[in-house]
């Protein structure tokens, strides 16, 4: 029996949990769940699942995360809290020797350095909760660091994908709030639309399989089934194929090293029929360019690109900017980064507060005249 | 050093061997030769890969093959040579403990019981050298059985697979001797037509992963790129891609369980553009179903299938038969056995002499009238 703590109980990926906990009543127990501001939701849960620990954020604040995270009786801490919060309760989690599955991005690419040097010290297993670093996992399982030449990360190519580049200029939010394969929320959704998403996971593969950028690849597979690939040295490609279900990614990391039987609908390729594959383009899309620039400039710069990056999608999402300046924001931002260590949780704030306040001024020059 | 055996080191896959050799030439060493009948290039080759040992089947007999199978100094037996003469060859480098690659389809289709037997028994490791059994070998790798739901082999789905029932009826060989992938002899082209080839590999499969044939799955897959599957009991599907080139399983077998770059071309997901993946209709290609009705039915019928579908397609490409016909005869031949435990290598032989005599008659009966 596998006891876990789910931050974010009540969001998306944390029902997904339960799902599965509900598939799996003898193999997995809820001991501990955390939610932001739900309480009504959070105290139905708990009651469901017989779990005896709770925390709502909007009251007992990161204290109560943090109880969640480092419960005694807990093997497993999903975390499924969006945004920043959650990177003091997962550093206190890979302390207390927990096994992470994490769904959050922000926590690697802020602090992947720190996250998976505590994880490295602790002996702590970190699990991707997502399916692209999910399909490179299960790709890697049993193969040695030597045996592999890069991974392949597949994107959607999102809503925008065939647009040209004079399209673009004008297109509004609710455009890309029709993503074509997943349900996701509107931060993301735009996310997927300019390939940052897919640039922050490039981000985070760096730190969870520990390869160099030129080394993680992005392919655009419009159909989402291949989830992601390793490419091996002898020319071989291992790809990971499945619906799009986050239920998967998130049984992978409770019931590994075993495999169950899962709650997910089975995959027919028959059905499917067709898989495409296209090079992403960067001249359209540069927001891929500036991670893959961040990862390579060192960890501070992908806090910055992070920051300028959520600063200037709330702005697209208000129509004050155009879609075309999301890169524009964050390339300003950047540039007048030169660097800092980001060897503490504090210095890791600090540039993040550096760089929404000045994307915010990058932002509001490039508003559009209405 | 790995130190070979090539058994039809002439032949295409020994060819393909030598230039692994060539590629490594500090981690593997050719010991030993086998030809059929072109004692020229055996010559040539033993001189250029200073291959002490050498045998012409023409010559020596399977006395010869064995001599090549079971030197002393041979740690792998690469096992290319065509037709069954290679079985006794193969079973007796098994009994001198041989790492055995497998490049021959009727060693495990009429004898896997036996030979996949005498490998658990003596602790020898066979190696599949084709692309689908290669790929589902690397989708297994550091998995356990009960992880395990299905695999699924892919096929070209070869050169008459958009081709109407009636069309069929008339369709001649040389129409079917531009296969679409790979380059291959005659006999084996038929059979990708006809779909036997795939029907033979799940036979092989069964034996080689120890699955019934409930849990053999074929997909068509006209880019042969994705080479084959294995689904996952969480529904997850293990995928290996590639190019078509033989040269990439050899060196597996090879390199096992390490991995080297290899001397194949790199594949470019990109520039392959788009995979597409249907359902095999047996009812236009009944050689597949009969091939998995041979499977359940039990070794000897395995037998019956090969010895009748070799008749057949041999009486097709004198075009004494139509296309059609070629599944007429395999399954009225196997319709009178009644099964026999094949047990023995000389009772294996003996269903196959029946066999091949009665297939005869059967293909004599429906000869075209010209």
């Amino acid at each position: 029996m596998k006891r876990l703590a789910i931050l974010g109980s009540t969001g998306s990926i944390g029902q997904s949990t339960l799902d599965v906990v509900r598939a799996h009543p003898d193999r997995l127990k809820v001991i501990a769940l955390a939610a932001g501001s739900n309480g009504e939701r959070l105290r139905q849960q708990a009651a469901t699942f017989g779990a005896p620990i709770t925390a709502l954020a909007s009251e007992t604040g990161s204290a109560g995360l943090i109880a969640v995270a480092t419960h005694p009786d807990v093997d497993i801490v999903i975390c499924a809290s969006s945004g920043t919060d959650a990177l003091e309760a997962v550093l206190a989690a890979i302390g207390a020797g927990k096994t992470i599955a994490l769904a959050n991005k922000e926590v690697l690419v802020m602090a992947g350095a720190l996250v998976t040097a505590a994880a490295r010290a602790r002996g702590v297993a970190i699990f991707p909760v997502d399916s692209e670093h999910n399909a490179i996992h299960q790709g890697l399982h049993g193969r040695r660091p030597e045996e592999v030449r890069r991974i392949i990360l597949t994107a959607s190519g999102g809503p925008f994908r065939g647009m040209s580049a004079s399209a673009l200029e004008t297109v509004k939010p609710e455009d890309a709030l029709r993503h074509p394969t997943w349900q996701m929320g509107r931060k993301i959704t735009i996310d997927s639309a300019t390939l940052m998403n897919k640039g922050l996971e490039v981000i985070e593969a760096h730190w969870l399989f520990n390869l160099p950028g030129d080394r993680i690849d992005v392919i655009i597979h419009p159909q989402s089934i291949v989830h992601s690939m390793v490419e091996l040295t002898d020319g071989s490609i291992i790809a990971q194929l499945g619906g799009a279900d986050m239920k998967l990614p998130i049984q992978y990391a409770c019931s590994y090293p075993d495999r169950w039987e899962a709650p997910v609908a089975r995959l027919d390729l028959t059905a499917v029929g067709r898989l495409d594959f296209e090079t992403p383009d960067l001249e359209r899309f540069p927001c891929l360019r500036l991670a893959y620039r961040a990862l390579e400039a060192g960890p501070s710069h992908a806090v910055v690109l992070n920051a300028a990056n959520e600063v200037a999608v709330a702005a697209y999402l208000q129509e004050k900017i155009s879609f075309v300046s999301i890169p524009r924001v964050i390339e300003e931002t950047m540039a007048v980064h030169s660097g800092v260590p980001a060897t503490t949780l504090e210095t890791v704030r600090e540039i993040d507060r550096w760089a929404r306040l000045y994307s915010q001024n990058v932002a509001r020059g490039l508003e559009l005249k209405v």
